[in-house]
């Protein structure tokens, strides 16, 4: 089984931090934050960090697009204590990035988030220009 | 970037069916099925697929917990087509395993998910007993 | 406490039905269909009876605003049975009108929700022109 | 058009306050906060609320379920702005309650919540104890 690598788990490797509150509804019958409730948790951390890049998709007619989503749920997770989202960029392709990202509850990685983001304009995929570029590497994940 | 194989793109992959109509909620400001909703849908497909199993966790003492979830969006999906999500197992270990999902719109595969489970019990992990075993390996998704 | 009234218990009181299967996702720590998960259903079922009226706000360059929602609980409510809503239309005003609408399971009423829509247009509030009046009238909630 | 009351929008109303952060899942294709997101936020304002009455309903073998609840939209909401949930009991009789609460953005008021709460334990309703009574009654929404 697929774990999560164990830099990955450390606050230090990621650049930007999120304090996300959980809701009730992100609970579910076994009484913890359920998986997809957390997918949605570093849904919101993504768009912020992605705010951070200077650029709004919608300023260049272009869509941001997740591609994909890979999460490791590494401990359960509970109502109603904060969630600190860290994120960090990992690969950076011709039109697509990665984001790395994690959660944290009192100080404990719950759970890992690696999310593939492409962009796309009219006519297909897009090259990230030189400015946006130069924040995701200034953005980046590293191994601590 | 990673992609889903071709294989999983095909619905002869998966031996289970079921259909899910998405909900208006499902739907982002992009005005397409949120990607957070499609991990809600597959989902809901995983805990359909489970009682197929023959078992529901609660008759045993045991959890049966989302360990992983890798999704790949492969093409934007709209509302209010069905999805059709079709599932398979994938690999099986001691005390948990893989299942492999697809979505599809119009034949058209839109997304797939791999969901790791694992089976705890009140001393922790859990042997998969040959009963559940079986009945998992006569499940199996397969390349066609 | 407010209760519905009886009649908005009898399904024969709405003209139109559609089933909704409930997710998994819409249960809470108290093992039932949560509350704001059931909104969600109704939801759905609203755009789907708006559809009915021949006209999708985006060819009228208007938009259909959720004014207020009244919901009343009246059982309990459980995965993974299908949900039947039933809906008709209430009052109809100048701009705005009411969509009244009851779920079921298992041919029980578990709850009522009454949706007050508002029309509005680049220079607030438009009138409903009498096509859609005529579909709405046609669609009435009734006193059985 | 039922509209919520004027002494309903005042902040100083209601004698609890607590900020929730808006989510991107809360936004749908309007490219507002959805109402039924509106409705998650309101319930996380509730369970908040009902911790300071200070006894959690497993404690004490009863289940604190919600009976109704009432919306009223008054502007749209809108991501990212911090949304304020206020709150204060309303009516409270032998078993059941009423919140009211209100959301603002920005200071202004945008959406109204009434809930009617009812305690049952296993033999039925269950009658309201001094202590709690108390602390609803300190703790109550008034017209200023």
């Amino acid at each position: 089984m697929a774990r999560a690598e164990s830099w990955r788990l450390d606050p230090a490797s990621y650049p930007v931090s999120m304090i996300i509150a959980p809701r009730f509804g992100d609970l579910d019958p076994l009484g913890h934050i359920n998986n997809v409730a957390m997918a949605s948790i570093f849904e919101t951390a993504r768009v912020h960090f992605h705010h951070l890049l200077g650029r709004h998709p919608a300023d260049q007619g272009v869509r941001w697009l997740v591609a994909a989503v890979d999460l490791k749920y590494v401990e359960e997770a509970h109502f109603p204590y904060d969630v600190v989202v860290r994120s960090g960029i990992g690969h950076i392709g011709n039109s697509s990035w990665t984001l790395f990202s994690a959660a944290f509850q009192k100080d404990e990685c719950v759970a890992t988030c690696d999310t593939v983001m492409v962009m796309k304009g009219p006519k297909g995929k897009r090259i990230i220009d030189d400015d946006i570029r130069a924040v995701m590497e200034a953005n980046a994940a590293c191994r601590s």
